[in-house]
């Protein structure tokens, strides 16, 4: 049978939404309430928060407050390691009092996900790597960039850290850039508290097949939560999901049954000129229709011709599952 | 209502189908009317000839005969000006040898798809091109590679020649690479008979979305005819008929409808390792499906979301559309 | 003789820059008079001036004065059509009202053109496009998109106006995309005073070759002015000039020379986490070496080998211009 | 002081090269004495030999004479294990008699290997993954594809393997897709004498950074071998080395330096139109040149500015040593 998962969404998805032409904003800024109201009228369960949020006079206490209230929990925090004062890079800075200040508030994220009995503490280094060619020394920016994370990890051996993979953007070539490249990473740091988000779209666009990547990354243990969205294949766009690759999504959301992941499933969206809620209830629907295909999916007559690799009889049982 | 259309297909889909690694082939060479028999196995009603085939002994006149005999068409003649006479390019050749015998091909094709009653010529110039920086001058590629094609078609007025673009492969770079490349190149030609065939596959790989670029080349009069297939963006890959792209080929089979193409469409598959009959009756049956998928699309709620640019309703109607 | 060409750049290159994750920008927000100041100190002629300038009492003779007071001309002005306002597109908005304030803002920006002696108006419709399959009618988008851009031009028929094409971003699919497609859509429109700004990264990333796009255009009769910069050919990056390319910038300059072109040439940076007056003084550096190179160059060997598509030979002549 | 490195070659360099268009080849099929012959006359000193060779007459003995005849030294055997008996894969096939087939023909090859005195045993798994989603079940095809160089490996503990990774071509998903892809896979093997050899090009197009990549692969003492060649990052080209990527290669061959390897460096291309002496010739050419570049390149000033991640100050550096 199939699970019916519930949703939780970044808190982002609700954001303002800035980028290098629009500067004055996609839309207004809201603020971390109007954010988790929108998150309920949305119909999800939970929020990836980023930390700090822009009201520096609300406690963790009182966002989770007003998560309960309206029946959202906390899955992660995700520190804002990826603004202007990081912007040359967090762990891997070149800057030694930049290196301390991601620390900082990486310890402080950890407490906040603790007051807010969040699931694990989310790093998303995206200013971690270069831009140029013979930018940096390999060797350096691996020895500060694991290192950092490596040593988060061991001073809070109580949290489940998580770090969320990226080919590049906003630099053009980023530190954990595939979900194996991550997987040798992680090893190097040494530390069992610390695993990985996979974001189908990251997946899509760093030229991985997402199922095959969702296995790998469940297969060496590490596997921490699951990202949905879509794109084009050459970059982030944060379509909703199932937006472009139904096929691709059935077969994401194929594996994720295989693993037996009952967990909520989170969406990364950026609706730029979209209604938010809309764009958040249009994905869940799609996904839920989704699910319902797979739920007719012949899961023996599957077997028994991926035994044998036969692609034509695996896509005839796929598309009666999908379109009849 | 929802035209359910004919099909026809390449056939090298049914070929041995080489490339630089297996080059003992995927499969046996077959014959031409090995060809025919299975082209007419799958249901086709037309075929795409490479000329000159195989056998030197066999008429245009036979050839005609056995496929008539079996319910199959002749859609086109397409030279092969793209083997090993024409490795360094066909029209564009720097060797004035070479232009003069793909001069001589095309009028011999010219004869052969008259006596095979063909309603067109193709020309898949897939060596006209470069393959590095400064390999050649841009005035004379356009000059030998545009002019020879102008010349054939000045002296077969009453002839239909149709260019299939691609973006690249087996050349690194194309004269005739995009559609809207394809446009200048024929306005510069000044001749009428000059048309353009789609593929949607190279539509997808050369960065277009496919049903837009169907939707140019039908505005500006020069459509004369669509191909079928799939690939992951990147490169021509061939594979069957909506293996991943289903919303992307439902919304182009929305404008074949669109324009009101009833004329068969093509399939340009190459099924290294599949059984090719089945490969094209996947095919067939997956565009079906999608075909009566596009039945049930509500097309004035289409307009009317598509004159807000309202995506999210767009989506919710295309989702259920195809998945319910 | 190698034509030592003079810079300028886009006003864009010293601000503030702000993506979608560094909210609080990469830089502080400079005024428009430190920009021409730090233009100045790049050694460049000329700005490209987006238009409104953030500081409403300054007017278009203000800023002209400042410029001439540093020796820097108007090259163009900018109208910022893909802010907020113009979101879900410009000329090709749904929404009439939007349409007329594109119109209005052309207008003014004619206006200011002509009072700061600018060379022509250059429209970058970043907005006008659509994200998602179906959601436009093609139709429909091309009549408002071409038509609104036709309208200013008909009604400024003493001014020049230029489009600077790019395949995406921040729309996932752009109207004026490639050179080939903008070329057909200025005939579409119908007038004389419309053609082209080509920006080598843009091409780089359209999947063209940018020498050839450069040939292509100016062939036509449709070329306005060249922007120079580089990436990875998979998105606008805008990293300092000959950064990557080196051998497509060398062949890029040796069409600008083979075409005529004297002007100068003009640099589109996002220097996002780099001194930026250093961003421009290394391109002009770098560029000016490659003049050098090109100037050693045989090109009556060039020509010959041109002739007979002699990569190798090619190869060769162009490895010692540049590397000895 | 640089080291100036000897160069070898893939024996297919040389080859007739045939592809799914030119199916009668580029050239005629040369005789493995010819290509020794042509190796030589093109100034190498070792080739990458495919096993088993056209001639099933020839001896190892003999054919290691002839090498040695002229100079040439065996540097490893790679089986031919992607033609059209592996055609749906070697390792990792579904069918259990192909499999013993590519186990034979792998204990046949470290026999070849060894009495021709071959560093190494080199599997080039190019048929090893699948082409549609769902395909595949990924445990399967990692139980398959792993275990089958595992136990290779274990049952010949005297003999040096390494896989040539590669994202895609022929098959459309590749088990050996990318530097960290290959080491997690190793990893699952568990054999120590099993590492990898890294190709410029095939690095490229798995988006990554090939000096990245190198130097990852070093780190991890996993680096058996190195190839050179050049593409358009989407596409295994195999285009003449440097004649795209002069930064990228330098940057390349610095890592190359900075990490001790003396030995041969091996280039890997396919000179489709090109006389492959030339080609091989003018690659060579082309890497002495950067590695005279790189001789002048300042490295503490370099190590100083990468310190800072100070991409102007190194892009200063770079141009310097390669234009000037």
């Amino acid at each position: 049978m199939t699970t019916q998962h519930e949703f939780t969404a970044g808190m982002w998805v609700y954001g303002q939404i800035i980028d290098r032409y629009a500067t004055d904003g996609y839309n207004d800024a809201p603020s971390t309430l109007d954010v988790i109201q929108q998150a309920a009228d949305s119909g999800l369960v939970g929020l990836d928060l980023n930390y700090p949020w822009p009201e520096a006079d609300l406690t963790p206490e009182e966002v989770s407050a007003a998560m309960a209230a309206v029946g959202l929990a906390t899955v992660c925090i995700t520190p804002v390691i990826y603004n202007r004062r990081f912007r040359s890079g967090s762990f891997s800075s070149s800057d030694a009092a930049t290196r301390r200040a991601v620390a900082e508030l990486a310890d402080e994220s950890v407490d906040v996900a603790t007051r807010m009995g969040a699931r694990y503490v989310k790093f998303w280094p995206g200013q971690d790597g270069y831009d140029y060619p013979f930018q940096v020394d390999y060797r350096q920016l691996r020895e500060h960039g694991l290192g950092g994370v490596r040593d988060v990890a061991r001073n809070h051996p109580g949290t489940t850290f998580a770090i969320e993979y990226k080919l590049k953007e906003p630099r053009n070539r980023l530190l954990w850039s595939t979900a194996a490249a991550t997987l040798v990473n992680i090893e190097d740091t040494g530390v069992d508290n610390l695993g990985v988000v996979i974001d189908f779209g990251h997946s899509l666009f760093a030229k991985e097949n997402p199922a095959e990547a969702l296995h790998l990354l469940h297969s060496r243990g590490r596997l921490v939560d699951i990202e949905l969205d879509d794109n084009y294949r050459e970059w982030d766009d944060d379509l909703t999901a199932g937006a472009l690759h139904l096929v691709e999504t059935l077969e994401f959301l194929h594996v994720v049954q295989q693993i037996g992941w009952t967990d909520p499933l989170k969406l990364d969206l950026f609706p730029y000129r979209e209604d938010r809620v809309r764009a958040v209830t249009e994905s869940i629907e799609t996904l839920r229709r989704l699910q319902d295909c797979l739920g007719t999916l012949d899961l023996d007559a599957l077997a028994a011709a991926q035994a044998r690799h036969d692609a034509m009889s695996v896509q005839s049982l796929v598309r009666k599952a999908l379109i009849g």
